[in-house]
């Protein structure tokens, strides 16, 4: 039986989590629940909506992804299940799907409005549970989409942030920061390549980074680094320390490349 | 297979969870585990009692809980099994597993006695792994409840405050906190809807709540309000901010509502 | 189906576990995961040894475990397969795996070579991804770890340090904590029960500790004391407090034990 993955920002703290997989329990009792995370940040659907993108990949064709980050449950917002190629996507339509369903294909995208695969009188403030959890756990039943509801074409489609060339310089966007406090920056490992084949400078408030190693392992201590990250994209980096803490860098902001 | 619930105060930091599982699988090699949670406050029995009440009910039909929030471990309390309407409950006799099998209807309760169920030569400090995991995989084996021990009538029976009538005003407890920092009210949601027909006044200290909104995205920043919580209880929150952190509010702390 | 058993230090925080299990879905659709826990300290090998060690014999025979923690990845150190007497390991050769793999009893060790059973085109930074998982759910699947790559005689042999004998005192070493604070001393039960039969002064700095209890609820609050931890060595505890902030005292560092 092929996985429900879920992603949320309710944290492990609380039971949330614990009862959308109860939910889906109950309507699909051999359904295989996998975790990707739920520590994407309170309410960021960007970073959401990244983690969901560079993971999805990644799972077997099949696939049922549940994500959470809703910052307008209660509100008029929508909410959505996706079929693209090889998976299908559920939640909100506030662009947190988008970015991982469009780069699969997406074929057909519906409004979730039949509460008949909704828990009984949902709340208005936890639909993890009252509609996310059990729509994904009867599409694992093999409820057809078209069920759900009506098919909408006005998804509101999120993208996240492209290279923005200048003169002989391009500015760049941090997407996505980890634990380690490596920085994802918006240019892909080959573009880079091809942009840069003399060495770059990279440029940070008052930081210069102008070199490149293929591993953490190979890197000096203490200095930070360009690396090609494991998403696909360029990474900021400084061995056994924190890019992020030691250029006060978050997700958002701008780097300027200038390719040698 | 019916699912074994795992809820426990030990954290994802150590290995104790996972070596649970390590244990239930060598018994039930084909039992479903799924975490409630793992992060109740440390020997917060009261805390854990409320996540288990208000999320056991979302649980499939013969769902096995496992839980242990237990500062008396390896002294003279017992240990439990109960068997419910809908499901089996495991853990310390210290009311933690009360407060959910009795909204349940409880049909009989043992006392674990039987080391043919524990794990050989049990520790005095991680009974989680040495007594509680063991049983709730032989109980997901067949195994009958009356095999593990003596019936006993006298568990320990933790029961949530209620609300305290007073001349024209009601005491209320916070019962529980969750990582936005909502409170949870002890008064139901229809309860709340009935007392207070035409507005309320809700006091904590010097501040003074007087308005409701049926979810977090229809309320103004900054400025504490109540709602109809997913729990079936009522909540105190602030949009996009934390309840908790701005009244100073702690669970088992006092709140007056005053009905217009 | 034997689990796969998956232990990093990549935290919660970031979809790298959740990713991990998507690739271990695609390759063995029926292997069933079990989280031992991801919350080895950043490129902890010492403690991530020592939680695999004290953790993988509550695991059915058959268990294959995928452990990550890795700070040389990317480097030319090694990765290994190891077939063991009960249990197949598969990470890093930098001893991680070591002491768990030795108490078991090692049959074979193969360096991990053969990339037909890698992802396409590895990174260089997230072999837990590229290489572990995949490595680990073919090995569920079937292939035996001869088809893995050559065998090796020189994995790199982590151990623990051992209790250092002086003349009528014992230098202790602090092996691991948790998240209650317990300190774990590199001295047995059974070898501290022979060695103490009349009681003992046990010294940190200028920490004085001289009693034993047999579980938490027995001790005083407030006051260093030592009990036998339920992984089978001595830990020093302090009831409801942490003896790791308590006595400032950490992983590697030494006591010294006088018997009396």
């Amino acid at each position: 039986m092929k996985p429900i993955v879920l992603m949320t920002d309710f944290g492990l703290e609380d039971p949330f989590v614990g009862i959308m997989k109860g939910v889906i329990a109950r309507i699909s009792p051999d359904a295989r629940i996998l975790d990707l995370t739920h520590a994407v940040r309170a309410q960021d659907v960007a970073g959401g909506a990244f983690a969901l993108f560079r993971s999805a990949p990644y799972f077997p064709k099949g696939s049922i992804f549940c994500a959470v980050v809703d910052p307008g449950v209660g509100s008029a917002r929508r909410a959505l299940a996706i079929q693209t190629r090889d998976y299908l996507f559920v939640g909100p339509d506030n662009g947190l799907l988008w970015p991982a369903a469009a780069e699969n294909g997406v074929d057909a995208c519906v409004s979730l409005t039949n509460s008949d695969y909704f828990l009984e009188r949902p709340s208005a403030t936890f639909h993890g549970r009252d509609m996310f959890a059990p729509v994904s756990a009867h599409l694992a039943q093999g409820t057809a989409i078209r069920d759900l509801g009506p098919q909408i074409h006005d998804p509101v489609r999120f993208t996240f942030p492209v290279p923005e060339e200048g003169e002989g310089r391009i500015r760049l966007t941090v997407l996505d920061t980890d634990i380690f406090g490596n920085l994802t920056l918006n240019i892909g490992v080959e573009d880079f390549m091809r942009r840069c084949p003399k060495g770059f400078s990279l440029r940070y408030k008052t930081h210069v980074i102008d070199c490149r190693f293929s591993a953490y392992a190979q890197a000096p201590e203490n200095r930070p680094f360009v690396l090609a990250g494991s998403s696909g994209f360029m990474e900021v980096a400084v061995k056994n320390g924190s890019a992020r803490a030691r250029l006060g860098a978050e997700p958002g902001e701008k780097f300027v490349l200038v390719p040698l």
